[in-house]
């Protein structure tokens, strides 16, 4: 079979047109997933309301914070509105009550949040990421970015249920942070200061074995560039990301250079009734084997899958969002990464965390069948290999592999090098200069370096340029807004900036997973958008990842197993309506973080090109007025 | 008499204790100034309602728009509701009728307004000031810069109310403006592509003779960096700026390189009740000349006067604002450029523009006696000498004729410097350093030159640091806002983001002009801000320098000959009360694109170190809550 009948047999059989949950308004219309289990009432508004619960209370956990100004750690009980919550949930719940919003987000007021999923650490299946909080350098509002990797899991049993680090050293020093069974301690650390990603890990690895857990930033994170990430080991010693929103620039503000996590003698996650939790995750397992998204397309092509599909629709972003189609896209698609990865031995499967059953990772060798680069996504092979029109795939996971190395956003990274290429900085097409550029100017942190690094917006202002793809000032991704309408309202609307994963309308506008939404259409697209954002929010909350939405949008059992899995964690009741209500509860909190750190609704738009600038193949336009986009926030 | 000693008698004598005119509102307390004539009902508002007036109509002024994509010359007649506006009156209700508030400002549907004063070409003394506006590529908000120049009166007295540059060439080509009596013509232009203003300058003045009116960009400007500024010949062939917000910026992105005035054949400005504007016109020269500081002060020493006087009062921002006083301000100050400028036989004593009796600017030769810099400002002399710790005055010199040269704002240029040491790009002091940096990368737009050229937020951004003085991302003038307050609550509030001529509270703070407020106490401070900001916005709008406040605030017939002359140029009535009204609708119409735009009440804040770090000698912070920052706008 053809890989490319393979991909379209996966992803548009008429299972994906029933669209039973999407219509059944899993998310926020009529509740029908997320069955609760009557036992208990929920306590997820943090009222600290007493629960009638009859499950055992889980006394383990522990809110740990930080204070890198006076350099002292202290271990707190978690509070009892915090103790059903988890990943996003509970880093954004921290953040609006503590962080000043109007405070500099690399100054000593801004904190940096580390959470562990609700479900990490238990045997669910795919709940092991991390969510990171704190406000954004580069869209100056409310953060949360969450990535798979090794520390997840390791939290959660070790009982700290956030991390909260606060301040800011006074004297020009670094820090390692150590977490083990005893508790955090803070570490003077100079040996790997000025070293990638890569070299931090060896050296770590060094130092506490191979087991270690690690976060960590490059040098672009330890110079506070706003494209920078916290990179985190993963099973197989490669980067995962916290990609978004430069989290490492503000864990290099407060001048931490890693954080080493040693899971020795860390105990289990207690869970309030066990065997609800079991039947619960079996079901859940099962679901995602079964729905041919994250059991068969993603595990396969992994997410490039997407170039020929949104190549297809007139949504793939080319040349700076100039086209929505790229004549090279068979170059650079999954089918040819997947053929690539076979014929040099390479793995198509890969988990970025232990537990993961979608595998939508891969190992992609070079050439000679030498490790090149893992986790190589959809987003980046887009921006390179259509956005940037770099037409060799081993260029662009070369590229993959320098960001990984010196942790900076490989979204930012490739939406900033269109706008490089706009600029004229590069010619397009230039692989190798992309190359040069990543790796000898953003990881050395020059001048031109700090401008890319700083993000796309930066790129934009400074070479005056006006075709800048951000909203928020955070990089759009890899869909063309204008022909693909439901993200174009994420785009707009999203507490992050441009974010796709926020509410990933492309599910239903493309790949029919949920019903069906005309993309080119502007009616229920708001809808869309919202209830998928609402739904997200929960999502980044389990420690699940956003891939689960695909069989839980299709599969009401999968909907009701995560919810089911929720309360028997916690022996507290958890249904579609209140799942709906965490959701909301989520967004509203983000956006008056938002609104008091200076946002209005003027923040909520697409950059101007977009309604001055048609799109081929369709010719589409981003024609959503005004008061359309902010009916967003109705609700 | 010893330098210093003239200049604490001008400044400190009993005079400024009175207060008369501050103590009487005359800026929207009790209205006493403005007197009106009693002659027509006032049509300010700009209803378009019919006029009862006995005056001549003065029907020569049109509106002129150039449209940059099609490359046409409209000529309009001015409508009813403009008529009796002028100056930032005019360009702001321009901008706010016309440019859409979420518009790119250096993208085709952002306009570039320019409006001479409603005195403009009269024969009122110091009257000769243009307005530019536009949505600001530094703020993102609306932006009013007024500059003398030679241009402003040869408008007028074609009948030019506003010059109205729309859209954006579609091809990569550039254009000259040529004004004269026949109208407004588009030309392409090549040679001079690639200048400095000194040359563009010489060049334009070989094409159409030394009386040729000139507005240019530099380099910057053609890069279109945010802190490129219009720049203006003035009457000795020198430069004056209109500086601040970047309008270079979106001279350059409509491709307009210069904009050349030739006044040959120019008529009169009509003036409805000559004989009254005479009587007023005698009164308010003598106002300017027998106030201390207007006649006396500015035209001995310059703005630097200023120097010995905030250091004084603790409030001359030092070492990047840590610091309220300068250890070698002598090195720098008024008194010591004075016997430079008389011992190198330069001249104390220099007006902006013709009819200008204040004279404030100056011609400081280098040591061999050779034309070095004019227009030479305490806010530059502070931001070098000081917040940067150059020592020697002939570098700053220097600097600021590079700045002029290549068409920066010298207060963005000598702020971003501050925070460029700041990074340890150059050490504190470095005076060689900082001419090569503007000479070599701002003035070539290289990578470095880019991030310095975008202003002061853009070097903090690059360089990730958080003592990063902006407002609304402009960088702060001069004036330290914990030990003086008055001015940090104009900062924080003025439209135009952190710009010390929109209120300027040193007057009152400082100089006990107006009356006196304490320097360090809150009380008072909001008031104070807000009947400046109201009354400065009209002085804008006149072609006034802001000047003339001093005499305005301490002698009332100088206010009211001001209101006299605005009424006999129009034949309307303008009192105290009138001219308060037309104050606060700008400020209010300014605020409303500003939140449009997408800045909410969290825009009208200091950065976060103010209330952080005291500042010595006074060790004072900023204390003011947002409740009363935003109180503010309760008029």
């Amino acid at each position: 079979m053809d890989p490319r009948l393979r991909c379209e047999a996966a992803f548009r059989n008429d299972r994906f047109r029933a669209g039973t949950a999407w219509e059944d308004g899993l998310y926020g219309g009529r509740p029908t997933g997320f069955a609760g289990n009557g036992r208990a009432s929920h306590i997820w508004k943090g009222t600290g309301a007493s629960r009638e619960t009859t499950g055992e209370e889980d006394n383990s956990m522990n809110i740990i914070r930080v204070n890198m100004t006076d350099l002292t750690v202290k271990t707190e009980a978690v509070p009892e509105a915090w103790r059903t919550l988890g990943g996003r949930a509970l880093t954004s719940t921290i953040v609006a009550a503590e962080v000043p919003p109007t405070c500099h987000p690399l100054g000593p007021n801004n904190k940096l949040v580390f959470a562990p999923g609700m479900l990490s650490g238990t045997p669910a299946a795919n709940s092991g990421r991390m969510s990171v909080g704190g406000k954004s350098p580069l869209t100056y509002g409310i953060k949360e970015s969450n990535a798979g990797g090794t520390t997840a899991q390791q939290f959660a049993k070790l009982g700290i249920q956030a991390l909260i680090i606060e301040g800011r050293p006074r004297e020009e020093k670094w820090y390692r942070l150590h977490v083990d069974r005893a508790g955090v301690s803070i570490h003077e650390e100079s040996a790997v200061i000025g070293m990638q990603n890569f070299a931090v890990i060896e050296e770590m690895e060094k130092r506490f074995g191979d087991k270690v857990g690690i976060m960590t930033i490059g040098v672009p994170g330890e110079e506070r560039l706003a494209m920078a990430n916290i990179s985190v080991k993963d099973p197989d010693h490669k980067i995962r990301s916290h990609g978004r929103g430069g989290m490492g620039a503000v864990m290099g503000a407060k001048k931490i250079k890693c954080i080493t996590v040693d899971g020795t003698g860390a105990g289990k996650v207690d869970i309030a009734d066990p065997d609800k939790f079991k039947a619960a995750a079996r079901v859940f397992a099962k679901a995602l084997l079964d729905h041919p998204v994250s059991g068969q397309g993603l595990p396969t092509y992994g997410t490039n899958i997407l170039v020929n599909i949104l190549h297809e629709a007139g949504g793939l972003p080319t040349k700076n969002f100039r086209y929505g189609q790229c004549d090279h896209h068979d170059k650079i698609s999954g089918e040819t990464m997947y053929e690539t990865i076979v014929a040099r031995k390479g793995h198509p499967k890969h988990g970025c965390h232990a537990g993961c059953l979608i595998q939508c990772s891969q190992v992609y060798n070079d050439k000679d069948g030498h490790y090149l680069t893992s986790g190589f996504e959809y987003e980046t092979i887009w921006g390179l290999g259509a956005d940037c029109l770099i037409e060799d795939l081993d260029d662009v996971a070369t590229c993959d592999s320098i960001m990984d190395d010196i942790g900076v956003d490989s979204i930012e990274g490739v939406v900033a090098m269109g706008v490089v290429m706009e600029a004229g900085i590069i010619p397009w097409g230039d692989g190798k200069g992309a190359i040069r550029l990543l790796r000898e100017e953003v990881g050395k942190a020059t001048p031109l370096g700090r401008i890319i690094g700083n993000g796309t917006g930066s790129v934009g202002q400074a070479f005056g340029l006006t075709r800048v793809p951000v909203v928020k000032n955070q990089g759009i991704p890899a869909y063309d807004p204008r022909s693909v309408k439901g993200i174009g309202i994420t785009y707009a609307t999203s507490t992050m900036g441009a974010d796709h994963t926020s509410g990933y309308c492309i599910a239903t506008n493309i790949l029919k997973v949920g019903g069906y939404v005309d993309p080119l259409g502007k009616e229920g697209q708001v809808e869309l958008s919202r209830n998928l954002q609402i739904g997200t929010a929960v999502i980044d909350s389990t420690g699940m990842c956003v891939f689960v939405a695909f069989p839980m949008l299709d599969l009401p059992e999968c909907a009701a197993a995560l919810n089911d899995m929720v309360g028997a964690r916690y022996g507290i009741e958890m249904d579609a309506e209140k799942a709906a209500d965490l959701g909301k509860r989520i967004l509203k909190l983000e956006h008056e973080f938002n609104l008091a750190a200076g946002m209005n609704h003027a923040a909520d738009r697409l950059p101007e090109f977009f309604s001055l600038e048609q799109v081929p193949p369709h010719n589409a336009i981003w024609d959503f007025s005004d008061a359309e986009i902010d009916a967003f926030w109705n609700f």
